[in-house]
């Protein structure tokens, strides 16, 4: 193999992303170099930040340049190495966007342990999204046992560790999902205590039934009516991890949004918070979560996506709620499976 | 005199309140009776929170019922004591609302010294306002010297107070006020950095230029469009103490809001609170308030409407912007001016 295929992006998208604005490049492949590592990528994680990379504003981090691959966390197998710490045949945990190969002195890369999890769960529940539950959860909404912790997106990489999360806390565990299958999932599978369909009936009336006790927390990843439905029920004392709004990434105008009003009346605290600061976390967030994925209280669900030039489908089908589970794409076989 | 002069809530006001929402009732003069405390009112203060408690709506305090007296905090004359703390001549801040004459058990009534500070104050830079600017900038936004404190209502009590404790504490103060007269006060006469009319002008660019180094802190008392203004310019880690959303008060429907977007990029916090849950923190703000107010580092202003029947329409114009300074009806006259 001498060809690095890549995905790159072409044009920033107006609203919601199309094909359109990707480039299927193939690229001439890296090599190790000195000190290199050079790895053939197996999954790489969709996610809906990845949607505000796509522009050119100020964020929590740069822009993709037009022309630039496309970024991305990813599960790979080390080809190559001329680092003392990486070998060939070892799988890592990294960073290297939409492509079959990447090299890099091997800085950012984690080794993984394909006995102790399966590897695709370091870029799922084990890795970012996974910290990200932890984080918002635990550190900063700080639950108590007893309270009640809603979670929008609850069948996606975060919100089902958020309420399983919570459920080990001792909470009231209620989902926000979009389709009756991904509600069943979230009670029968995953084991919440209710789970509400969005798209289905009147959401304020349903969140009343769910959460006959109010909201004393409200893990955020969707912005927009979700948010101003669950405004209606806060508890006083309520906290709001801020940690996505994915329906307004596509946004062109701003929706009509909710008043910050029942904030004020509950004296609620709601706190925009992104994972990468807190990486000093991440050994606790590990440390409690790996034992809860291997007894099984810790469940997830992956939508896996076959190669690489499927990507960008798959990632418009995210920002629209269409992958049930953790989003992945498998780049090249598993040989773990 | 055997008539007690009142106004009550004769219906709950749809929008904006008018004078229809109103009744004016001459009630029969209350007596002290045993261990009670009878006084004349000499101010009313007139807050927005009282249009709040003209809904029917689950608040943090209970509505006023149709029929009752409008609520609110008052600076009075002691007339006859039964209780051995008050003697006739005394004054005291107390919560009896829009009405000549009040009688009670004195439990909640906190006297006053006119030697130490006007007893206007104790309804105003002195009282209520004054500690909800102390306790939203200083326990909860915690400004550290250098910071870039923005502030709405401005010249309002609240505002002001804040935006001159902020400068006490070493912080870039900037206002938002509703006029060109109010901006000149807040900058000239309270000596806030820069203030900025958000009637006049593109509003994000007018706190660009007034934040060179963007905003730490926004004391929230609108909400609205100025809301979405300040979000544009917010620093990583903002604090947004959220005191109050004078500009929905009024409002039947939801207007277009801002996304919530800025705060998750800046990291920010946004925190709903209620000075009366704080009421531990005030002898520690009267302590630091105090003496600035004598010294004449902490000034204040006053809008006085004089005569009871003035209220509603002082009211309703408060709503809207149209006072400058702390609105206070005058009932009686004031012994001490």
């Amino acid at each position: 193999m001498t060809v690095n295929r890549q995905i790159r992006l072409k044009s920033r998208p107006v609203g919601a992303p199309t094909a359109a604005n990707f480039d299927v490049v193939e690229a001439t492949m890296p090599a190790a170099g000195d000190g290199g590592v050079l790895r053939r990528t197996i999954y790489l994680s969709l996610d809906p930040y990845m949607r505000g990379r796509m522009n050119d504003a100020k964020s929590y981090a740069p822009p993709v340049a037009v022309g630039d691959v496309m970024c991305g966390h990813t599960i790979s197998q080390v080809v190559e190495s001329r680092h003392p710490a990486f070998r060939p045949g070892d799988f890592v945990a990294g960073y290297d966007g939409w492509q079959q190969y990447a090299v890099s002195d091997g800085r950012e890369l984690r080794k993984l342990d394909p006995q102790a999890a399966p590897i695709s769960t370091g870029i799922g529940v084990l890795g970012m999204p996974g910290m990200t539950a932890y984080v918002g959860l635990i550190d900063i909404a700080k639950p108590k046992a007893g309270e009640t912790v809603v979670v929008s997106a609850a069948s996606g990489a975060v919100g089902s560790a958020v309420g399983q999360l919570a459920r080990v806390r001792g909470c009231r565990a209620v989902g926000i999902a979009g389709s009756a299958d991904k509600c069943r999932y979230v009670t029968d599978e995953l084991g919440f205590d209710a789970c509400v369909d969005y798209k289905s009936g009147d959401l304020v009336a349903s969140l009343r039934g769910a959460c006959p006790s109010g909201i004393d927390i409200y893990f955020e990843n969707v912005g927009g009516t979700v948010f101003g439905a669950v405004l209606r029920h806060l508890n006083r004392g309520a906290r709001i991890p801020l940690c996505g709004l994915v329906s307004e990434y596509n946004a062109t105008t701003v929706e009509r949004g909710a008043s910050l009003l029942p904030l004020l009346v509950a004296r609620a605290t709601l706190q925009g918070f992104i994972v990468s600061d807190h990486t000093d976390r991440f050994g606790a967030a590990l440390q409690e979560m790996a034992p809860l994925v291997r007894d099984g209280r810790l469940k997830y669900r992956e939508d896996i996506t076959e190669g690489l030039d499927a990507a960008p489908d798959a990632f418009i089908g995210l920002l629209a709620g269409r992958n049930f589970g953790k989003a992945l794409v498998r780049i090249s076989p598993d040989p773990t499976r």
